[in-house]
């Protein structure tokens, strides 16, 4: 329930920065100079620099009559992170740009800067820049990150794995594609009868995994804790199957995944199956999940071996042999890129 | 006239970030790896860096029915570039993000895409990464850039000017807000009769200036050869009322402007007077010229005393005597900030 209301024409576009960027705290030893002239000033590190970007579009990326503003703000600046997450890299700074229309109040946008000050704040990342800009109809978020490479390294690319390499993937897969049909269907329930009450205890933790996806950052920090270089790494933002085929054509390498050892986690399983969908597929295609996937030498399994939370699904064979997920009955099925598509949908 | 159409959706997003990016060449020493991995990495100098950001939302900062799409790329890297002069700095990479609908074809996109281009050539920048997605609606455009500081100096912020400085603009204002109007009336005529020739003989010039501006790389590079360092900057984007009120407010410090000193175009001042709109105002409150707008020391100004391009406006006073202009009847006027609220448009 909205109680207060102001326009965002009262404010202008420097009063809507001063308000929004209100209380943005500069931690970052590289940080000279944050939000106020017409660039931020930053003194990077002697190592290398990575620097990514991405954007989010209402009615493509989120549907705000289920996505609330906090969480949107939260995870534009995470999947951004797990990009830099994804070069074996630490998040350093980000600029943060909006399109919003007048239909969005002061406290609208409040509510998603504050989304991305807590992501800021838990990734430790300077918010140093931005732009704010009316749109004529829908919410627009273009999120920049700098990083700089963890431990002196040189960052890792999707290119390094090489034959015998494990691959690792993190966390568990195709939750948050679940996630997203549970909050699709309650959004019809809710146009169908408003009065419906939303089963929101039993799909908890899909519905996060969708909401509010966290990169990756605990595991970039163990990995160089314990001095394990990845051969390749990527992030897992179009589904599993479309991240292996990005490995495997910059590294010039097959693979083949275990069909029962792609992490997928119980609530996952139980509503993917409730939904008629097969839960491996939605760990394959789904998507968004910001998990990571690597690939590591043999000589690192030892030192991985007993991570909880890092999952050695498949390795890395000669490129003829192909990408291939090895099934519970031990067929070996070609796997199919299947990214998103955003041009195609209706 | 569009001879051939491609659709988006037969691409995909990584078809058509492949075919966007193609040709990219990188160039600075300091870009390790461009698009195609989950970011790009840099090797950015010793010295310090700069990073700003700017969107530009259609129908907001741009009508395509009549910004070629090809000048809007263009435009696109140069405001962007233009916010690193304004620091003093030295443009490096860039990253371009675009929200585009179903309604562009490929062609569209390479047409913009060529814009881009040719803006990183000519003020030699890499483009090192982006986004591209799907929008419901219009063309949404986000480029952030990092340059480094001009021979190894300090950026130049907006908070060093003094008491006595000498306050200098490059070029000549007003011309962009004039070509604006120019192309406004130009619609409406097309609307009325679709027959009609344009006149575009008679405006080239300011028409060029909203098109097409120019960052004043130049003006940087010229005064790091003359070892002259700006006691503060801004670029000129929003109008020089707007611009001289952020220079006073972060040097803590009053101006005064001379009319008869503020540099307008002859064209600029003709087709103000024939849209019955006083050539100052347009100056003043006008916006998108994207010059440059500095301080000196009094000691610099016998080097640029005699050059072309440069013009002094006014100097830098007391606060407590406020922000005026000095008409060309030697009244005193107080100047009132009117940047652009996009918010308050209807």
């Amino acid at each position: 329930m909205q109680q207060n209301r102001t326009e965002l024409g009262a404010l202008g576009e420097f009063g809507l920065i001063d308000k929004l960027t209100d209380g943005v705290e500069l931690n970052d030893n590289g940080t000279v100079l944050g939000v106020g002239d017409d660039a931020a000033i930053l003194n990077p590190s002697k190592g290398l620099q990575v620097v990514s970007t991405d954007m989010l579009v209402e009615g493509v990326h989120f549907d705000l009559s289920y996505v609330p503003l906090q969480h949107l703000g939260y995870k534009a600046i995470s999947v951004n992170v797990s990009d830099v997450a994804a070069m074996n890299c630490v998040p350093k700074q980000v600029t943060v740009s909006i399109a919003v229309s007048n239909r969005f109040s002061l406290e609208a946008m409040e509510a998603l800067y504050s989304g991305v000050k807590a992501a800021c704040q838990n990734f430790k990342v300077d918010l140093v820049g931005g732009d704010t800009t009316s749109s004529r109809s829908g919410l627009v978020i273009s999120v920049t990150v700098l990083g700089e490479s963890s431990n002196n390294q040189e960052p890792v690319r999707r290119s390094g794995a090489k034959e015998g390499d494990i691959l690792c993937a993190t966390g568990d897969l195709g939750g948050a594609f679940v996630g997203l049909q549970v909050l699709e269907r309650q959004k019809v329930e809710y146009l169908a009868n408003p009065e419906m009450q939303p089963d929101i205890e039993k799909y908890a933790y899909v519905v996060q995994r969708q909401l509010k996806p966290e990169a990756r950052m605990d595991i970039i920090h163990e990995l160089s804790e314990l001095e394990i270089k990845p051969t390749s790494m990527i992030d897992v933002s179009d589904g599993l199957a479309s991240e292996v085929f990005h490995l495997s054509k910059h590294s010039g390498i097959g693979f083949n995944i275990y069909e029962d050892k792609v992490p997928i986690d119980r609530e996952t399983y139980n509503t993917a199956v409730e939904f008629n969908l097969d839960p491996i597929t939605c760990a394959l295609n789904g998507g968004e999940d910001y998990e990571l996937l690597f690939t590591i030498d043999q000589e690192d399994y030892k030192k991985l071996e007993k991570h909880y939370d890092i999952h050695f699904i498949g390795y890395a064979q000669e490129l003829s042999k192909g990408i291939n997920l090895i099934t519970k009955q031990q067929n070996v099925v070609p796997i199919q890129a299947q990214g998103w598509n955003h041009f195609n949908e209706k």
